[in-house]
């Protein structure tokens, strides 16, 4: 059987964290893909420009080379992985790639975020594969199950948690009343947060993961520019106290809905039901809830993150190609992504509101914030009065309003500020479900 | 674009429940998927008995027949949907189908589990398609992740709720504090037990189910034969409070391990975590936890049964087969299933028990109970005394042991029955993780 098997020759670009992990999957497992998946991968070329890394993990330090056009140029190499990560130069290292017909497989998420349909395009031109599995949700199968599994279906919304350094700092925060930069400083101290967090915590990561599966879900072209998100950084212990008082959790989710011809995609703090089965995930894993037409809301967890989890999306994703490319079968891409839908503004999705404020501690001071409120078409589902400070005579209210505009109210917010009686608008969250 | 699309030929046996639903999406998305999946399927035959079915559905009544031989003589038919459900005839069905060169997609979790793997042996011979994605968990994609997603893992275990009507028990029972029967009877007045529930509440449903996972996951033959299985009707509502006491939740789990060339596959009511997120799968929805060695732990959940959700994954499948016929690719099944790995017998398996058992309330009466399981190598985590009854001068225990070898534990509890000072061995519930 083995003598068979025709050698697939692979070439790798980057071995950071994620590319130490797949090359040490690859030459470990060598053995159990050829048996069990039936093709043989041979690591041909490694790019790396630090000199000091080359003969690591046990690869022959003869086939490092600093040089890409090195790996482009290898009529051995069917398929590049690219690991290095971030927009450039990785997103000309894709490009060059399938241009010269090798298939790739990227963990890339701010390339596809950026420029997924581009590339996809140019793969199909090229009638060469191009997989990016790893890319959300580190192991856990998403993008397959999108383009197979779940194709009978229209999808009506995604709501997923895809970034597990906030949701451990949410976690953090919720369990142990701590307060965001507390939070921030246990996940940094555990490597679970990176020195500089921005791109976690103010919520791009996470805009990057909803660009790439709201652009399968949808069929459409939906890049990053077209997403809104903000981060996790105004929120407070309080808020999480309140909240559960209120029956809900908050959590970082990405968003993405239909409705009719276009779509809402958006990434923010949000108030979930504590019964959601998302509420309930803690820590630095991920889940990603789809609701389709036909198999109601399915949900999939697991670790997002990770040398090990990366590799084994990225290793499957090789494999898949591989036996493609054995069995002399086309492996392009296969959405068009022809729908064409437009994402709605921010301004003009409708939800509910939760509103933190301090206020004046006196009479008639919420009938003064309900006109504010109503003259915007706002109404008020509940309002909570909570910790009076006869010191200052200042009260905190949390107001939960029935659906309404965001437009509508970021200015009846904006407004209500400007009441004397209203000494701060101290925190807005949007509620989901 | 749309003349150049090969019409693909459908013939559905079984217009039952699912039949019904399938049909109902084939026709209604016929032109989403010809534009999304670039396919056109026809439904060229339906097979049923009852003639006042012909017509239904907007079917056109000549398309019906009576005649399971004028489906597989059919030229014109690509693949053939099969479900009639049961044993027989729907294995002859198959069979037949795929021996005259047709593809099969099935959601047949009895005939899968019981010649799983002769049929897909028999589809390789033949070169054709066999497809059962529906047969378990519903819509949610859970054998292709396996095949495809998870193909760079060594599974290691997997933990499963797949049976909705016992999970919708197991919640009443411990959330309402209810009584198996009283439950049951819920369950059945909802429409999610059968009026003859022992299929689903006695374990064998979900053995058919674990069959079908444990052969992918761990490329042997594992049948029906080989796994253990018994269901929920000894769990009394005492139980769930206990357990919950003890930081446990009641589950009905699927359990497959891998303990190096054996395999655990076992289906029975377990004590989990109640931090565990399966404790935390409510009602009638389905979660598939899958261990692998690089991604960690994954869960896959949602509705596990129901027409549309079973048709998300029937269609699913038909499309997939679509493709690749309609681009002349081979679409054989992809596992040779070639490890024959065997099954542990029961008796050797090793966990934690918790036994529950009532005792004449006197002094050394525990020590006793105790010298009998030490005896047999079971040594005691914890005892709770549980309820005394002064009037009858007896009291219910809780026993939680340390990891022992389910054979011992057998003998030990029928040794303990013996003893003057133990009136009734009440219960005892495996625990796991």
């Amino acid at each position: 059987m083995a003598a068979k098997v025709k050698a697939i020759g692979i070439g790798l670009m980057g071995v950071g964290v994620i590319g130490t992990g797949v090359a040490d999957v690859l030459l470990r497992k060598v053995d159990k893909l050829a048996k069990e998946a039936g093709i043989s991968l041979v690591l041909k070329k490694v790019l790396e420009k630090d000199t000091t890394k080359y003969g690591m993990l046990g690869i022959d330090p003869e086939i490092f080379t600093a040089n890409f056009t090195d790996i482009i140029s290898d009529d051995e190499i069917d398929i590049v992985i690219e690991l290095v990560g971030g927009e450039h130069p990785a997103f000309e290292f894709i490009s060059e790639a399938l241009d010269s017909g090798k298939h790739v497989v990227t963990a890339n998420k701010e390339v596809l975020a950026k420029h997924g349909c581009e590339l996809l395009a140019l793969a199909r031109k090229k009638r060469v594969g191009l997989r990016y599995e790893a890319s959300v949700g580190g192991g856990i199968p998403l993008i397959s199950p999108f383009l197979n599994d779940l194709i009978a279906n229209d999808i009506k919304a995604i709501h997923a948690i895809v970034n597990g350094t906030t949701n451990y700092i949410l976690t953090r925060m919720s369990q142990d009343n701590l307060d965001f930069l507390v939070a921030l400083k246990q996940a940094q101290d555990l490597g679970y947060a990176e020195a500089n967090p921005a791109n976690d915590v103010e919520g791009l990561d996470a805009a990057y993961k909803l660009a790439i599966l709201a652009t399968i879900a949808f069929g459409s072209d939906i890049r990053l520019d077209n997403i809104y998100y903000e981060g996790i950084s105004r929120l407070k212990a309080c808020d999480f106290r309140y909240a559960k008082e209120l029956g809900y959790a908050i959590k970082l989710l990405a968003i993405a809905k239909q409705n009719g011809n276009a779509i809402e995609a958006r990434v923010h703090p949000v108030l979930i039901s504590e019964d959601a089965l998302l509420a309930k995930v803690d820590g630095v894993y991920n889940a990603i809830e789809v609701e389709g037409d036909l198999v109601g809301k399915v949900i999939f967890y697991g670790q997002g993150a990770g040398s090990s989890p990366t590799s084994s999306a990225v290793v499957a994703d090789v494999i898949n190609l591989a036996q493609s490319i054995s069995r002399g079968v086309e492996c392009i891409p296969k959405l068009p992504f022809g729908c064409n839908k437009t994402v709605k503004h921010m301004s003009d999705i409708e939800t509910r509101y939760y509103v933190r404020m301090n206020i004046v501690d006196q009479a008639g001071v919420l009938a003064q914030i309900s006109k504010v409120l109503g003259d915007n078409a706002i109404s008020i589902a509940s309002v909570i009065q909570k910790e009076s400070d006869p010191s200052t005579q200042s009260a905190e209210v949390v107001i939960m309003t029935h659906n309404a505009k965001e437009r509508a109210v970021q200015k009846a917010l904006k407004e209500t500020e400007q009441l004397p009686v209203v000494n701060e608008i101290s925190n807005f969250i949007r509620v989901e479900g």
